[in-house]
């Protein structure tokens, strides 16, 4: 369980991705040599190892390729030319009760096995995650933990999170009282107690289209109904479609993920936020935002959440550990607002408490200072991931396909070309060992049905990009038909 | 953080209950003059401390008395009778709406400042619990988890520690699969899992009166009704009374505790928990049973479940490690027989997946074998302290009071004089730093208005004396009113 050697790869990773942004703009074209290795050396004080790294990884890439004894030139696009963004969906009207299909958790079982292509997973690679640093942090807080805290802990949950938790909160200008925070076994039970307390059987809730299925299953655990809206693959829910049901049907609440949202990987503007927060006051609905891949931004900051633009107490906002620190950990919070103590006590009710441990051992790592260290690091690996795979999908995927680079997170959203089926997809890749997330899973009417999303939770390598070749092939080898699918999920 | 000396209290507290149980059967009676120290040391050969400690503890309890150079004497219980059975309760017929109220969530809150006697807390003192073991348990556990684990293990959870479960079960001479049992964030969330895997708002559903408070919470937060059944504070619930509710009243599942009942700690003889898996069986009602207090029996053996004689996985079985080994883990499971794959899924869908690092302690402990040494134990200090506090009552409180020794757990019902107003007695008890469950947090009607649930979680001492002989004067000094209480909760 050794942490990942952070410093080396984090370099060549930086050059390429330097590289790539130069061919990218135009810079470099097609054609172009790059600098030598011995210059490129000497210009940037870097190793020629280091060096060969980035190059070898542009070339499993297919940015450039290796003249023999002449160096490396920058590729050529096939086909020359950028592939479309996915476009907008166009949901049926009306709310809609939800039915989530066996085939869902197939689906999931499928992404877990370790021989597979991880395309599929919900997850980023645990080898990503300061598990040896947490595991430290495990060890020296349970020693100093004392009897009477297993119980006395039981419910509050371990206060000195709650502080470290409000305090992020607080570096982003979010003035998070400490006892709004709701500890929550992940995100997960956070979003499933934020809807318990603002809608009932049988009322109707706004999600995005597409949207993640978590929201759905939620939805048709608690027996509501889900009115979807179109959601733009780049800046998030439309706003104008949003306020007409809020008047026509009347919802109890929006459940939404403002920032890289899963599918889409969308980045709600933060005047759009702003917007969409006056809009729900105006009506008094209140917005449970799923905010947990905020943490994985470009750039110099995360993005502000909807919450910030909050002075209602409207805005329940669910995040948690597990997709940038310790996804095995299963800690995560709610900040719910005017509804704190509501959802506290459905916390209560329904598992009274967190594990006491686990809760310890992240307030130990969080105290200790290493965690935005760690965080910078999965950055910077997330966006060469994300940049890897979204290159690969644009160079080998048949024309027809749409796809758009996400700003964050580390999922890729991709239109197959018209009337090919992802559900059939799905099932050629896993005979071909890779997995993948088809489109009907994010939809209470089964659409999206020639969409995919992939994940880029991995390091880059050959295997991966055989993988997106070998699904590249798939689709342009799959029928294509123009009436829906016959296996809709 | 050390364990508690186990070798050394249980010696003496197991001299002191020896001679407790000849007191009972009336071997030794009041006037009679227990064997001298000498002669006591010689025949058991136990050190003079060790009997001093014995009968400094039963003069702490009132059950024997010092004379000078005479040495100790049985004596005479105050009044010289035995106080009488709790009745059992006669609740309303049909079915209810759950509410509960406010004053419930500070009435737990107020059990858990560490400067309170405990008489209110749910939990035994978490000095009982090997938490030393544990968490070297976690230290090692941890070193051995591999990265992959923190996301393969999402969702089925720890393989190992299902399968430690599983060989428990077997132990009893049941045949749960491994694949049956589904982790959990402690009992409570596996029953509220259950219920929402057998009923829907609107739903009646059978449970006991008096019966736990969580039964009820869960009740409300999915909307269900709740039809009370009279239930024996010796033999849990009335099986011709239960029949006729399934009758007229057609419930969706009954939620029975039937090993130690909370409150009542009533244990259901195995004859009748058949009968009642029987009459399920006929009525095709599944029965959630809550079993987390199983393991702290008197005796040879733990009490056979009822799901010990359900042939058609109509019982959903719900146990945890919180109220036997490690309370701030927070780790439970359910066995849910034919709605297995349906609770799993609820799991996923609400909270995805148990934290890995705790369960793959727990799994490591219970391989290393040290569990059933720390279950005797614990069961024997519980053991103690429950005669003790039953004792204490029976002696200090009242006449009109009625109290049953309970068969095994760690709580005591205890039936005030009528008139007596156990909300008012909470808030006086309180004034004195003392806290106590007052019996209309067991009943959806707010009843058992004259009714306390007394917790025995701590090693007895002169405090925990004092406490019960404080609680016993405020009892006496209590107004009497037979109109119902005017402050019900």
């Amino acid at each position: 369980m050794r942490d990942r050697p952070t410093v080396a790869s984090t370099r060549y990773e930086l050059l390429a991705r330097e590289l790539e942004q130069q061919i990218a703009a135009g810079v470099l074209r097609p054609g172009d040599r790059l600098p030598s290795v011995r210059q490129t050396c000497a210009s940037r004080g870097l190793s020629p190892s280091t060096v060969f790294q980035a190059y070898y990884l542009l070339e499993s890439r297919g940015l450039v390729r290796a003249a023999p004894r002449s160096g490396y030139f920058v590729a050529a696009r096939p086909g020359g030319v950028l592939l479309a963004e996915p476009q907008t969906s166009e949901p049926q009207s009306g709310s809609q009760a939800v039915e989530v299909n066996d085939l869902i958790y197939a689906i999931l079982g499928s992404a877990r096995a370790r021989d597979i292509v991880p395309f599929g997973s919900a997850f980023p690679s645990p080898t990503l995650f300061p598990l040896d640093r947490l595991r430290r942090a495990l060890v020296s807080s349970t020693r100093r933990l004392e009897p009477w805290n297993m119980v006395e802990d039981l419910p509050p949950g371990n206060l000195r999170l709650k502080r470290e938790i409000a305090k992020r909160y607080l570096r982003q200008g979010l003035a998070i009282a400490t006892d709004e925070i709701v500890l929550t076994h992940g995100a997960m039970e956070a979003l499933n107690l934020c809807l318990n307390a603002v809608a009932r059987a049988g009322d109707a809730v706004v999600v995005e289209s597409p949207t993640f299925y978590v929201a759905l299953q939620a939805l048709q655990r608690l027996g509501l109904r889900a009115i979807e809206v179109p959601t733009h693959c780049r800046e998030g829910i439309d706003l104008g479609r949003l306020e007409q049901v809020i008047e026509l049907y009347r919802p109890k609440a929006c459940w939404l993920m403002t920032t890289f949202q899963n599918p889409l990987g969308s980045l709600m503007p933060e005047t759009k936020k702003r917007d969409l927060v006056a809009l729900l006051a105006r009506h008094d609905l209140p917005l449970i935002e799923d905010d947990v891949y905020s943490e994985l931004y470009e750039g110099n900051a995360a993005p502000l959440p909807a919450k910030a633009y909050d002075r209602r107490g409207l805005v329940l906002h669910c995040s948690s550990f597990s997709k940038c620190l310790a996804p095995g950990y299963r800690v995560g919070w709610a900040a719910p607002g005017q509804l704190a103590r509501e959802v506290e006590r459905l916390k209560l009710m329904t598992s009274l408490s967190g594990s006491i441990p686990v809760q310890a051992a992240l307030a130990e790592y969080l105290q200790e200072g290493g965690y935005d260290r760690h965080l910078r690091s999965l950055r910077q690996s997330l966006q060469v991931q994300r940049d890897s795979l979204f290159d690969a999908v644009s160079r080998h995927f048949p024309d027809g396909t749409r796809v758009v680079r996400p700003a964050g997170g580390y999922f890729v959203w991709v239109e197959l070309p018209v009337g090919v089926d992802a559900m059939a997809l799905h099932r050629a890749a896993l005979a071909q060992s890779i997995s993948l997330a088809p489109g009907p899973m994010f939809s209470p009417r089964a659409e999206f049905q020639n969409h995919i999303r992939l994940t880029c939770g991995q390091h880059w390598n050959e295997a991966l990009e055989r993988a997106t070749r070998t699904l590249a092939r798939l689709v342009n080898d799959a029928p294509r038909t123009d009436a829906p699918s016959q296996t809709p999920i």
